[in-house]
């Protein structure tokens, strides 16, 4: 569909876009037929008004609105839904999932087929939904983040190695999420425990507000 | 160390308990040398009170002290740091961890025993830290899947199918929770969006709550 595409931004999106490019034999040059913004959110309308009109272009974040890119009408964006991280190549986006914004039909299929040529399996998403959109990826990943450590936290305090919480959120995971535990069996005396002991420090409105959620 | 064992519960943990033991060529029967507690938390102390003095007695629960199995003196605890499910087998068992308590060197060493002979990687767990060793071990798998059921609801609300969010959260995990994202990057315009779009809907002090813990 294109032929040539220019990757503006090197950062951990930009790299890993332009590594999977050049495996699929699209070739990387300037002034390409499209132009894949990888920059920082903030730098998106700039990058885009340095671009004299005539080429596709798109960006890839997940929370940044296609009018970002005026005064280009041929534009679209695909926000590949992945934690992406300088150790690794472009086989990172392979088997993730990506959100596809355009405004029209023609944005549509040179969106889709950005994504598929990236290894990512594209959906629908809507311009004015990003916001919850990208809320609900930041809670989901980022968020998960903070679990952990707070979790690491206070397992080492009773001594335990914070590694042995991996195979539990990943089983967690593997699990399709089903809850188990003391909230799950209705085992009110074991999340007094909890609160007990959190009670006073900088966990106890985290717990009582993720375990009201969970009870919920 | 023990030529049999008896399994007393067939929940989820007693289940693949028992199955793990009998594929280890362990010999499972009543009156046993070795009684393993797998009943719920609160029904350890009966069961344990309706044992005769004598041979080892066990319990496999993280949040319950070893005074519950009084009054048995020759005791011990082995908590599999893993979430249980009925729909797999003793491989659930593998590669996880486990929390071991006990009284005396004779205590621990048939824990440790008990452990590896489940598959489980055992690691030392003072009896009076069980609380907040057990409130993070909650904290890292129970509200996990809150993580995801509120993520799964907000990314569908914009049309999103909340399975693109496991290839996400299995990636956070296996970068070893680097965190990645707006507070990451310090974009707090995409963090004030999020902000704005959960203002008044069920997850606004989940978020704020979870930020917060984030940036600190």
């Amino acid at each position: 569909m294109f032929r040539n595409v220019s990757v503006i931004g090197a950062g951990r999106a930009g790299s890993a876009i332009a590594a999977r490019l050049r495996e699929r034999g699209v070739s990387l040059r300037e002034d390409a037929e499209l132009r894949i913004l990888c920059v920082p959110d903030r730098a998106i309308a700039e990058a885009a008004g340095s671009i004299e009109p005539g080429p596709w272009v798109a960006h890839v974040s997940g929370a940044t609105p296609l009018d970002a890119l005026d005064p280009h009408v041929r534009r679209f964006s695909v926000h590949p839904l992945q934690t992406l991280v300088r150790t690794r190549g472009p086989e990172q986006l392979d088997g993730a999932w990506a959100g596809v914004t355009a405004e029209s039909p023609e944005g549509y299929a040179r969106a889709v087929w950005l994504a598929r040529t990236l290894g990512l399996r594209p959906f629908e998403l809507a311009d004015d939904r990003r916001a919850v959109y990208h809320a609900g990826a930041a809670i989901a990943s980022n968020f998960l983040v903070t679990l952990y450590r707070v979790a690491s936290h206070l397992v080492a305090e009773a001594g335990a190695p914070p590694e042995a919480l991996v195979p539990l959120m990943t089983r967690t995971i593997e699990n399709g999420f089903e809850l188990t535990g003391p909230i799950a069996r209705g085992d009110w005396e074991t999340v007094e425990r909890h609160r007990a002991v959190l009670r006073g420090t900088p966990f106890e409105t985290l717990y009582e507000t993720l375990a009201e959620a969970t009870r919920t």
